[in-house]
């Protein structure tokens, strides 16, 4: 019961596995004992990535409280993206780079929070920080988790840092950027035969703004009618998540990464938000969000100040 | 109008004004302009210091949004600690070394938080992350903030990386650091000649524990009673601030920095959370706290867990 895991956010990415893998490597190698887990599927990008490099990846865990006392959170810190049972344990750190809400802890903590563009970049300093070499498996992962979060550079989440930390990675890794990353991006992006219950809870987040419960789904796509052509199946499949969850907004972004536009589904009583937001009609529930590809950056601010203020008024 | 405020606690202590001060530094070394200020009076310790490496005090403010849209936070990030308006400014960046709690921002953000003992030992790392060297007058305050919060290493929030920063910064500083420390505490801790008003605004910091309003001021002494010898004017001055705040508990911390123990005066609804928290009995509304001698280690946890149980009971 002595045990302390690591992990990223449920509905798992690139990022949220191979961060743990490779915040895990670090404390192992410093003499700390800690095992990585996940908190649900592996996708495909993530799992092409696995496969290239030759690692297994973490087990499943439901719950945590009944294994470990002491967590490590890593790209993620909201209380409504973790465990089910975060309240139960104690978070003794968090390796993250997005807002802090929905967060709380009675003791202090090591919080390492930075704005870019993606957990792996910060865990490429803490490597450093600490003199100790990244294994080229190790580094594959971190580069992937980059190439991911950052959707190859283009996204405008990318900083100068997370560019400088690829291009260290992937010398380590061995591996051509752009080649490999293209290769890993497209795993990921190939939809078209995908049943429409996997699609939604690909890479889903729940958010409390204001009074609002929000779940912004977002997958990447090279043709965003892989996802489309089904939209009468995928809207039932969106409207009975918001009835069994009580949500007041459903956004579902479809992610074109060859051209870094998104086209949003937009269900829920709260739709106008989005609407208002961007400066948009919907459409048959659907509207282009032009150079949108960044929840982070894109999406949950401009949603949260709109449905704060609509809280507030 | 486009500034960047930074700033440690309401009722600053020594690293709240120290941590400010060294920070900016560290800041405009690297060619990011900012200006350190403070949200209330400078307490004796605290100018001894200031006195001692000839360092102005840092301007005080009473709001922030008036003049800055962006702030750094040290020292403190729970909204009640900080500037009343801060709500309306955007968070940047957080270097802290306690609990995160009642904290939120919209955006990723610089957040620097570690389990150590002072908000300068942290500080004393991202001089030797940039590779800026200290000057000697702030190596010389953010010595004296770890001597503040560490009692001179002897609270139980000290830590080896507290030691190890203290000791290299007194080299730079060029002090003896038991004689000087020594010195630096004894100018906080004379209390007999303090007004009451003053005595309970010094170091004063709010929280919300459940469903509780608490505030915990603390005091260090060389003799418990310079305080208790006015019990009565001390209480009245109490009471007053728990009417006019709607306070639940008020808990009024005299340390023994000579013993290490404390005397706690609790007044208000809430005050048998204190005697089970601490299996004391309030006798004349006191009880010695044996070998308490950190609010944020000892007091705020024990506090926070009772008032929680109690709020969900």
């Amino acid at each position: 019961m002595n045990k302390t895991l690591i992990f990223g956010h449920k509905n798992p990415d690139t990022d949220a596995i191979c961060s743990a893998l490779a915040y895990a490597q670090l404390k192992n190698q410093l003499g700390i004992s800690v095992e990585p887990v996940r908190l649900g599927s592996v996708n495909e990008e993530t799992q092409f990535a696995l496969d290239f490099f030759h690692v297994k990846e973490p087990r499943l865990v439901h719950t945590v409280a009944n294994e470990a006392n002491e967590v490590i959170l890593v790209d993620h810190n909201e209380r409504l993206q973790s465990a089910s049972d975060i309240t139960d344990v104690l978070v003794i750190e968090v390796i993250d780079h997005h807002r802090i809400a929905n967060f709380e802890t009675s003791q202090p903590l090591y919080y390492r929070a930075e704005p870019v563009g993606c957990t792996a970049t910060i865990l490429n300093k803490l490597y450093k920080e600490h003199g100790v070499p990244i294994p080229k498996d190790i580094a594959g992962l971190m580069v992937s988790a980059i190439i991911s979060d950052t959707l190859l550079f283009k996204s405008p989440t990318c900083t100068e840092q997370d560019v400088a930390a690829a291009r260290q990675l992937a010398d380590i890794a061995e591996i051509d950027l752009e080649e490999y990353g293209l290769r890993m991006l497209k795993a990921g992006a190939n939809l078209s035969d995908k049943p429409i219950g996997d699609l939604i809870a690909m890479d889903a987040k729940d958010f409390q703004m204001g009074h609002a419960k929000v779940k912004i789904a977002q997958v990447n796509a090279i043709d965003t009618n892989d996802v489309f052509s089904r939209q009468a199946e995928l809207e039932a499949a969106l409207e009975k998540v918001i009835a069994s969850e009580q949500l007041d907004l459903y956004l579902f972004v479809v992610t074109d990464i060859l051209n870094n536009d998104s086209i949003a589904l937009a269900l829920g009583r709260e739709t106008q938000a989005v609407e208002q937001a961007y400066q948009v009609t919907l459409v048959d529930h659907k509207a282009l969000l032009k150079g949108v590809v960044s929840r982070k950056k894109q999406i949950v601010p401009v949603l949260t100040d709109r449905l704060t203020k609509a809280s507030r008024a």
